[in-house]
């Protein structure tokens, strides 16, 4: 039976994740009681810093005497770790936000992912509660399992389906990739014109500022949505040198116009 | 001989600008000595929010005798403008970013810019003195009374050539319209999938925070710089009913990889 109150967990991975999960779930009454790394140096690091006795390098040495497992590694891990990890009946859980929970199915039969809908950065760790947690599980009782661990560690977590998650994954890139790159085009354009970028930076503030109050269907501006043509045409012939962009500015624009007349 | 310490300037216009500009100019030590709307009532409103005897909704009636006069009017009015105002050798400035400044040549001789790269909407006036001001003038001597005017309202002026402004105004449109557009997609996916929008504004707010610290060309995450076809190929499947969104997906996606490769 499980303790809800203190699970025994071992963490699979010494990256971002791990260092964010470690200290959240042990102060919150959880127990890390081992850490493992293919690299001994880095294992060894994330278990001093959160007075955590066994960490290992190999696979083999990992404890079948836990309660959960989560797997912190990158995506293209986990396919060899189903299949070289057992853990019987217990709840393993991986943390990949675009990865389907079948992708662990060999090593349990209780699986759950716990992702976080966040850029994590281990030198950086958030100080908030609130970064959001995304559950999914294959059974009503790894739900329960996984829950009980996301709550420990953020006030906000959301229980999806497989195609809900995909979903979130992709607002996230939308959100999060796609507008960096939009950043990076106005930064390199103000570059090549001898322009700071700087200059933009309390418009790019407002722009994400406005959210908070004003649903982003609603505050759309600019030349696309008043069909101003003589604007757009001048906007494609300053990009004429950068074929990918213009295309960019023509694909959003044509949205901007389908999108809002719906 | 204008006196830089106090010039007497007419605002034509009674909208989000002439709001802005209005109050600045006064508390810096110049005088607005009429307000122009051809609405009477908008003219009046903002004549007497701050103490202004004078204002007319007829053009015909704006005095001859002021140092400069400022038409914080909407792009497309610019032109009419141009046929019926004449003001000899006056300091004439226009407001519209992406507007040459040739617009106005048949009012005076000396014509100037002065764009605000922020949206302000009167109603929620920002309080910062670090709203961004892009100047552009016709000779030494209109661009030395648009500096003062522009240096009065802000403590962030930048003089360009025209290209260059409508180089910034470019930018704009891709850090604040575009961006605002991704979020207005993400949002309608969610609602789609049963999922709070809610969800995605501390990674939104983390996007826009980072941009203080790193530079988006060198902070670029997601699927397509790690060219992970798998993800990208999810992410078209869910946007098969959105055929334009599939395309901007795209696009992005390669000019990630096309960017970053240079």
């Amino acid at each position: 039976m499980l303790n809800p109150e203190c699970m025994r967990i071992v963490i699979i991975g010494s990256g971002n994740i791990a260092h964010f999960f470690t200290p959240r779930l042990q102060e919150n009454g959880h127990e890390i009681i081992q850490i493992f790394s293919p690299n001994p140096e880095n294992a060894k690091l994330l278990a001093e810093a959160n007075n955590i006795k066994h960490y290992t390098d190999d696979l083999g040495a990992i404890t079948q005497d836990a309660d959960a497992y989560i797997l912190a590694v990158k995506d293209d891990a986990l396919k060899a770790l189903n299949e070289k990890l057992r853990f019987e009946n217990k709840l393993v859980i991986h943390c990949a936000g675009a990865v389907a929970l079948d992708i662990i199915a060999d090593i349990s039969r209780k699986t759950a992912v716990i992702w976080t809908l966040y850029s994590i950065r281990k030198n950086n760790l958030p100080a908030s509660n609130h970064i959001p947690l995304i559950v999914e599980a294959n059974s009503d009782e790894a739900l329960q399992g996984a829950e009980i661990l996301a709550n420990a560690i953020s006030d906000r977590v959301l229980t999806t389906s497989f195609e809900q998650r995909q979903l979130l994954h992709l607002n996230a890139v939308l959100v999060n990739n796609f507008t960096n790159h939009l950043l990076a085009i106005a930064e390199k354009l103000s570059g090549e014109h001898q322009l700071p970028f700087d200059i933009l930076k309390p418009i790019i503030e407002q722009t994400f500022s406005q959210i908070q109050k004003v649903s982003p269907s609603e505050s759309q501006t600019g030349p696309a949505i008043r069909k101003d043509e003589v604007t757009m045409q001048k906007h494609l012939a300053l990009l004429r040198e950068h074929e990918a962009w213009q295309q960019i500015y023509k694909d959003i624009s044509t949205s901007i116009q389908q999108t809002i007349k719906k």
